[in-house]
């Protein structure tokens, strides 16, 4: 994950133009990804598709000709969608459209202006400070022109035609944890899943944020039903503890499973309630949409001092931690999986495991072992409404011991699978 | 207020008599309240309208001729409701019939026996010391016989039917906390709120305690349907803390309004669960009836040293403590007032509100403004079901500002009113 | 108690044979037990009755012939069930068949082998130790034969068909605590609650655990339904706080009765979640009944260090703990039997409890009685659907308090019974 986001870190990514497109080609040397363009001016929901902005160059230079502020050496330096600029401007003039981070004097921080037609540019405190009075000039080679929104997207299927939706905003340039970590964590779990036999439906969404999420969304209407689970995944590679975000339900089962899942993992972690900032989860738990769709991140968006600045760097992001991370989202998405309702086919009283071998021979111990401590859960649990779920956190057990217990259970012939409509 | 506490501090007040009559005469120089008169001897549910009690004079006299206790120095030296009485005593028979406080042996207690008819005299633990062996003159010049009960009521009609009940008892004599403050404060809500646009009816009741709320709720039975909401006011000059009672069911929106908005005053208080003991909201509560009705005091009755004594009087109730009581209570109003449930009209996704001048310009900072998260919460959680009650405690921010965001985003046509029966 | 106790101590019982009728026999000179038995090979549920095991004689002689072990001495020396051996094994070869505890090398552990055919014998870690090299002989005079599992019931009718179980387990040989201390209370509650007017009818099981529940479950699967509430009783005798393990759903009548009255008792408790882990609770919880039966013993199952091993013997057993134990088990009857539903007569408002001298005279006072109280909570609590333990949770008052308030409403006409079927 880490090479793929080398490989990313360099393209000059925004909501819309080539940055996105090279990026999801980019992809599609891993998954089987199918891009979608929407073009500009068509209506998404409450939105209209902009105009596709692309950058072939910026730059200030002084009076004599050397380049202050380059965008060649990085591209935060230039406010995402800024117009085409030619103009000479005094240092007063220009200081209105710059844009610094005196906390973190050595940083240039990340700026945008999607929808107010303006031009800036983004520099470290310490650049600034030495900028002199002078004539400058400003030179921004971009179009701002009518064209499309570019999104990715990959449906790997199971044997239900219930979605789980993992979801990566793909819109910012040079910045790794936010949101390149995202992208190649879900890439890489849309891989690993393509390989295997699953029960749920996967679709991966890669799309800008914000207006990305919105557009995939009003194209989608008919496609939202079957979303049954769904996660936000971004900033999944620095150090920092995981940082769950509920949904706006509170305690769908994605919200649990993550839970569980974390807590058995044994990794530090913290659970947030849903409010409506942060990312493309709050257009998913909309109130006129109200999926089932959490946020898992490491550190939260807007909480660590390298959020949104050229500190969100290669080095910032670790392999192992990426590594860990989609370990977590590999547990979780083995929760979703595996959580059925089962029914007790011995129900009145428990059932003779002695006689199928299931339970140890000697009686009069002080306690009882783990797995056969979990199959009497399972089939006290198993009374056809509550799921291995609410049986794990009932047993306060690993999901796994549960489940591990329950096909114990059901190659013996004391437990079946209730069918979800029955469940219900 | 304060001037008001004043002026009825003097006068006589019991549950029945003169004293009840000058005291809401003096409320209709402020309030056009509308006074009714209720027989001895009229049922009201399980009670009965008890005989009239008037008293012109009351003293003990000693053998000297000197008055020992005098009615004339303070009306709370007579047991309320003590029958006519003229006879001589030794000490020790008196003694039977007095009352005092050795815990503050400079205090008067006040003391009642109003279906018991007996008499009795209280006094100082100081004075009760003094007093020698002697033969003593007794003396009460009373009436207790067929008259009525007195109660006063005003309402100010709001643009709905549903209403807003504010009760403060009558039945205390020189008692400046219980109950002279909560009077003086429901007279001036009374007063302000007819000057105003109202959405709710308010309706105010000023009548004696226990058996003046059952015979005002025994001749209102129809009406009582209407009330959506109510407090009981008193005990509100003291510089204690506020102490809000909840009502029998505990988590009516009244309950929750005074929480947010004495929360959102940043003044301390306290909220104690219902229980069948304190004012009447123990009737407004009752299994028949279940109003949601609570109760705002300061200091709790029985839970200040001077509840019940001289000690309640015109310097231990402050002009500043009412004049936050007062704003207390007006901003309870105002959240119950602009408590309404919304329809967000842009559902699906967040509405673009950078188009509509509602956002601002400039992306990628670390954080949002309260009042730009305040709209997104409104927008968020206005799914038709939740108030804005409901999206303030969840958001954890000022009504306010849930208020004040709802008007913006109401004007800018993305919320619409949802009518209440359909808000249901 | 202690003295049942002390003459069933020897008895060799197990969870079939002669052992279990003879315990049943004793009991028999107490309360009129009913004793039924069932033959081997009969299907109860997914079990079937086992064959049935009595043992005349088991030791381990050396090559001396001094008997090293003798069952003669102690009944927990043989492992439960075990077959007839006669036969001569070096110590390795013994060994293999010898139980210890050596983490209390003075005490004989206690072990069974219900469902597969084996031997062995339990002895103290230091018996262990003294063992020489020699060719032991091995004799186990015993019989496994087609028979029949043997239980006591009593049912002591109450004015309700509406059933309350008390259950003991009656398997284990000269172990004291768990579970001859579960067998002594029950009968004596039985003989207690023959001789009173009861609400309820009770229904006494003594029965092998396990086994002997499902058993007894299988053969009454019609009276199931009217089983209102009901307890395992065991680990009653040692001096250890009281422990309530809740029933499945946690919140029956039965669980919040048990905490009430343990709590109004002052005695020192803790209560625990279902599990489906400990005594026959396991079998009346399953997913198929989930009947509501909670558990009742001081120290728990498997967590006192006498669990299971000889030490837990007659003098562990303190005859104050059973007194205490049934004390405790009657209080919670009491809260059982007076637990009903009322309705306030006079609903609206408080009815004038003076007029019926109910209520204090004097008024104006800082607080009111705990007697008056508790009718001001019943009078406002009874709307129909609360119970008085509902009233006396929500009052934080003790249960007696509350039955007392409404005894005295009740012979007042203020109050009138709710039949079961119109409270529900």
């Amino acid at each position: 994950m880490h090479n793929l986001v080398e490989r990313l870190f360099p393209i000059c990514r925004s909501i819309t133009g080539d940055g996105v497109r090279e990026t999801l080609r980019i992809l599609q040397d891993i998954i089987p990804l199918e891009v979608h363009e929407v073009p500009t001016g068509t209506a998404a929901f409450d939105w209209t598709i902009p105009k596709e902005w692309n950058v072939r160059d910026a730059y200030i230079k002084n009076s004599r000709g050397r380049k202050v502020i380059d965008f060649g050496v990085s591209n935060l330096h230039l406010v995402s969608y800024s117009v085409p600029v030619q103009k000479r401007l005094s240092l007063a003039e220009l200081s209105k459209h710059l844009h610094t981070d005196p906390d973190h004097p050595d940083w240039v921080p990340y700026r945008t202006s999607y929808y107010n037609e303006t031009w800036g540019f983004c520099l470290s405190h310490n650049q600034f400070q030495e900028l002199e009075e002078d004539e400058y000039e400003i030179h921004i080679d971009a179009d701002l022109q009518d064209g499309s929104l570019t999104y990715g997207e990959l449906v790997v299927p199971g044997n239900e035609a219930e979605e789980v939706l993992l979801f990566a905003h793909t819109c910012h340039p040079s910045l790794c944890n936010d949101n390149l970590s995202g992208i190649a964590l879900v890439t890489h779990l849309a891989q690993i899943l393509s390989e295997i036999e699953l029960r749920y439906t996967y679709r991966f969404v890669f799309a800008p944020a914000t207006i990305g999420s919105i557009t995939w969304l009003s194209r989608n209407e008919e496609a939202l039903g079957r979303i049954r689970h769904g996660l936000v995944a971004s900033v999944l590679g620095d150090p920092g503890g995981f940082h769950y975000k509920r949904t706006y339900d509170g305690d769908a089962d994605i919200d649990r499973a993550v839970v569980q899942s974390l807590r058995d993992l044994g990794v530090p972690f913290e659970v947030r309630e849903f409010e409506p900032w942060g990312y493309d989860e709050r257009q998913f738990n909309s109130p006129g949409l109200r999926l089932p769709v959490g946020r898992l991140t490491r550190s939260p968006n807007g909480e660590f001092a390298e959020y949104h600045t050229s500190a969100d760097n290669l080095e910032f992001v670790k392999a192992e931690c990426l590594g860990q991370s989609l370990h977590a989202y590999l547990a979780i998405v083995n929760t979703l999986e595996a959580n059925r309702v089962y029914k007790n086919l011995s129900p009145n009283g428990e059932p003779q495991l002695g006689r199928r071998g299931l339970y140890r021979k000697l009686g009069g111990l002080q306690s009882v072992e783990a797995t056969q401590l979990a199959m009497l859960w399972v089939l006290n649990g198993s009374d056809g409404h509550n799921s291995l779920l609410d049986i794990a956190e009932r047993a306060k057990m690993p999901f796994s011991q549960v489940q591990t217990a329950a096909s114990l259970l059901e190659s013996n012939h004391l437990l079946a699978l209730v069918e979800p409509d029955v469940a219900e």
